[in-house]
């Protein structure tokens, strides 16, 4: 499996994410995560919302992050992900948070996903086109 | 009509809506304002989760805010709320968003909806059960 | 230790926490998660902005969420939290994120927090009022 | 004055953006107006927090947004944004928020800013380095 992280996204800290302490409030980080996935899929080839749009859904089952050092207003964030795990009913995202100027490593976490059937609501236990293509892509 | 405000809510101001400058980010009075509004219909007896079920949907069309003084992280705010517009195809919401501790008033507004068919996308060009409702609470 | 959970708060879903989905976005539990601490603090008899004032933050350093159903736009959630860690120089709170409706468990999580002292920005290596404050409370 | 829009900024529409009716939640549009002008600032040469470091901060009085058509998950957003009014004690900008992919003008809007004192928290009654610069930008 190919185990590379991807710098999948440049953002910058928005005013509306940092709170009173100064920093990027705690619960940011995870839309940063859905930033990373979104373009993770996109540099892939095939756009996240083409997924949905094929009755594919990713509803995140675990979230987690270490957050080792703070983000600040206007910070240059770079959004790293890879994909660790693929089976038929989920899928696992790893990131790391990486303020730019310096190329601290601001966060590592992951977040896992049910593959959905978005009219079912049910998990997929059959090999779904998402599967293939996710598989492809790792194993290269 | 009956211009009265009503008291529809009182929240908490959360870390999460503070930012840098230690008051709450001016975007989140517009969260509060939808608190309001779905308090109020359930107040006036129909949730408004009942109408979106009944394929009517409020997109908002217009919103306004203005700022008088900050709310900070653990206030208690009070949420109120009046409509000051009723027609087959919008609604005009006002709000007066205020500091429970010395009744100060934090900010005014005002949201203004179109009143849209969930399932074509258009505006109600004829009576709906929801213009019906809402002319029912405010004229007596 | 005293490991029951308190129901520390009642909350509505707000339309903005929701996604295209439909459901509550996962980055939303994160704010909940913070809100149950206030309220924590508050029952306790000590308001969170208050060590705040006395120049003890607690900035997250690790945020875990498992999510087992979706909340949904105006659903009544109770939020329960119980602390299972304490030491001079961080906190751990665990959360269960419960539909009032019918009871059941939406998500889990936890947080990890640096006892930090807010003017220097490092971690407690002593005992401060805090520490006492929470173990006492933990501990009958 | 110049009056024209400069484009100051192009963005993704985030999944957390969304509501449930599949579309950008509303107050989500005022973060976007707070992009365009932390980028209007860098373009202009000096960063907002560089202001903000030296003593000013630039709090919203008064915010309002015209919602003409609804951005969707994954839309290019293009912020463009003008100041049309600078005073000692205030800053007015304006905001055309455009979908990039057809180029139609998404919503309109504009905030309104007072130009304060950090420390005292007062708004300037004469002239600052900021409004100096405002006006210099804006009157070539």
């Amino acid at each position: 499996m190919n185990n590379d992280f991807m710098l999948a996204a440049e953002i910058r800290v928005r005013y509306s994410e940092t709170d009173r302490m100064g920093i990027v409030y705690n619960a940011n980080y995870l839309d940063w995560f859905e930033v990373a996935r979104t373009e993770l899929c996109r540099n892939w080839g095939t756009e996240y919302r083409k997924w949905e749009n094929r009755g594919l859904i990713l509803p995140v089952v675990e979230a987690y992050c270490r957050y080792k050092a703070s983000a600040k207003y206007d910070d240059k964030i770079e959004l790293w992900v890879r994909v660790t795990e693929i089976k038929y009913h989920s899928i696992k995202f790893e990131y790391k948070i990486v303020r730019k100027e310096d190329s601290k490593v601001l966060a590592m976490g992951y977040t896992r996903h049910g593959c959905t059937n978005a009219s079912s609501g049910k998990l997929f236990k059959e090999r779904h086109p998402f599967y293939e293509w996710v598989l492809s892509k790792i194993q290269n």
